[in-house]
């Protein structure tokens, strides 16, 4: 129950800072993806020793492929995450109240391949950096995995939206950044990036 | 004593570059909130091993309540940390001089909205970061607990100020950034942010 | 073949956020070093343990005349590179399809000095940071060296256009920001900017 | 020997980098503190195990009255600073050639104050995360050692220049960016502000 509490109060503010930067009038404007990824990095800081620090359906499967992550946690993780998206999203629109919101209209196979690629980029980085045992102890971490999402989100937000993340996609989706029509490009590119990357980690890194 | 004195110094220069980057002309525009996160986190790295880096009157409580805080220097904390916030505000001015400064008007609900959960979001990454067993010895507390204020600042300093610590809120009220009759918001919600954050580390982080 | 894998992926992704936030639109503007800069930081954090983490046969050559990269392993490492600069900026310029993409026109002189310099401050913190004896378990190696190229492209982005590595002198080139006729410039200055790195280390950190 | 090496390239790449991202066109704009913070950051971390990664006379200053810099070094440090400086500022024109650069003309009891108080807080942060027995091993020094730079850079740059050290102070003359008639500002207040901070680190620190 500890694990979900803290996977809930983690993906809640990835959402909200995303929410309150992303919409203007009041947003972050160009820096909006500094503050994100650094959310993420606080979160990850914050929780790693509890929950491991996911936040992400897409870590989820990866580090369950990976073998780092029980069976029967990974519904419950991932419940936890949309739960805490969901309800950061509905808080967003309600303090940025009156905000016009456009989804965007993404080329779908630029999107496909943005979210695919980059979502391989942070779930390796997870893996290599939160499960290997040549890095285990290290205090970076949290800098490596969080500015991994800043960096893809200067890369990739005007392609995507950058949500390499599909609790992220739900989030953006309630709050009306991304449309319904859109949110499959997300479950299916997020999803199969992690599982890539976990198999690139196990090639990589050989026998544990 | 020494205690008092670190505690002092880092608030000190906390409302010091909070005023000279935030109070235009001359200031840091969308910048400000980088350089405020940092400045928190180079004086908790500064002084966290002499007084334990609180700087903020929501953390100390926090941090008493969580049982690393002696009862008896909780009102000496606060005060050394309301002392240099206000020796700074006064000093941020004079040196701004002429400036013309007009204090925010935050809608008040979303203020206390927003200056709860994000104060809770701060002391709940402290707590984590530098006083949970399985964390100690790191190298990132400093990074993590300065740069939430940043993200906090990029999402909530249009809503609310993002004072998220009394004793920033004083400093801003003594500056003109934020008006008197809002003062209560602060106070009110950063302290409340932060006792919840003491009850959810005790929840999260079981016996310790 | 671990190590070559990862040493493609990690300039993959060099290349892959450099073309997408260079190019415009939808590039990140005045903040692409700091995406640029974050990314190697990942990388290097995600790699280091496996292949040294690398991405730029400048470094490959100045950590082999230090000692700690084996001759064989250097034309490897340096194809691997340049294979995963190369399919990098394919795929970015497929993205950013249609963009109008103007190849720089650097002083010749400037931009040698430029290139020589930078390379050699980069290569210089890799050697100190991630191969001296006296700074072996640091958590901070990636940091360092992801944040030497930021530092650099803001200094000199408008000189050279900051490659300081010669993988990232040929993708420039592929993705026509950089003309044909320029890719000496940075090979010749990169290089040897490398090589005097490892002598400096060599004397300034005695036997080891 | 070694030890000079290494303080006069440390100090050289600072200067460097103010000089090609302060002066425009071609420059950093905005985001100057950010890179200039960070090559202090890289360097500490480079030459940090080799000669302490001084960079600053004031910073020599304070850690020779804290007891760890032997007084036979303090002039051979502040040459090979002052000398690493004024080459860098002599190539930042050259590279730069032709763009026009006015001296700021700062008042002089802001500008006197402003380099005092963040000289102060440079050196004590220096002190605590480098010097102290509490802190000893740590990953964080160069962050949060090179931050601070940037923190103050923010906060004091339309105020005195921040240089909050001589031989930047030195090289901001050479390259026409501040007026010979004012370097006795920063010379004095930067000492003064590196000593107080060695004082204050004793009485916080207790002794060792």
């Amino acid at each position: 129950m500890k694990n979900y509490i803290v996977e809930f109060i983690g993906t809640f503010f990835l959402l909200l800072v995303i929410g309150l930067c992303v919409i203007e009038p009041g947003g972050a404007g160009m820096l909006a993806p500094l503050a994100i990824g650094t959310i993420l990095m606080v979160m990850v800081y914050a929780g790693g020793h509890i929950s491991g620090g996911h936040y992400n359906p897409a870590v989820t499967l990866g580090v369950w492929l990976r073998g780092k992550c029980k069976a029967k946690d990974v519904p419950f993780y991932m419940l936890a995450q949309v739960l805490g998206a969901s309800v950061a999203s509905l808080l967003a629109i309600k303090i940025k109240g009156g905000a016009l919101i456009l989804a965007a209209s993404p080329d779908t196979v630029n999107a496909l391949l943005a979210e695919f690629i980059f979502t391989f980029a942070l779930v390796y980085v997870v893996l290599n950096v939160a499960t290997a045992k040549k890095t285990a102890g290290n205090s970076y971490y949290g800098l490596a995995i969080g500015f991994t999402l800043m960096a893809a989100a200067y890369a990739i937000g005007s392609v995507s939206g950058c949500a390499i993340n599909p609790a992220v996609a739900i989030g953006l989706t309630i709050m009306g950044l991304s449309s319904l029509g859109n949110l499959w490009i997300f479950i299916v590119a997020n999803l199969a990036g992690g599982a890539l990357a976990a198999a690139v980690f196990k090639i990589t890194n050989g026998q544990e």
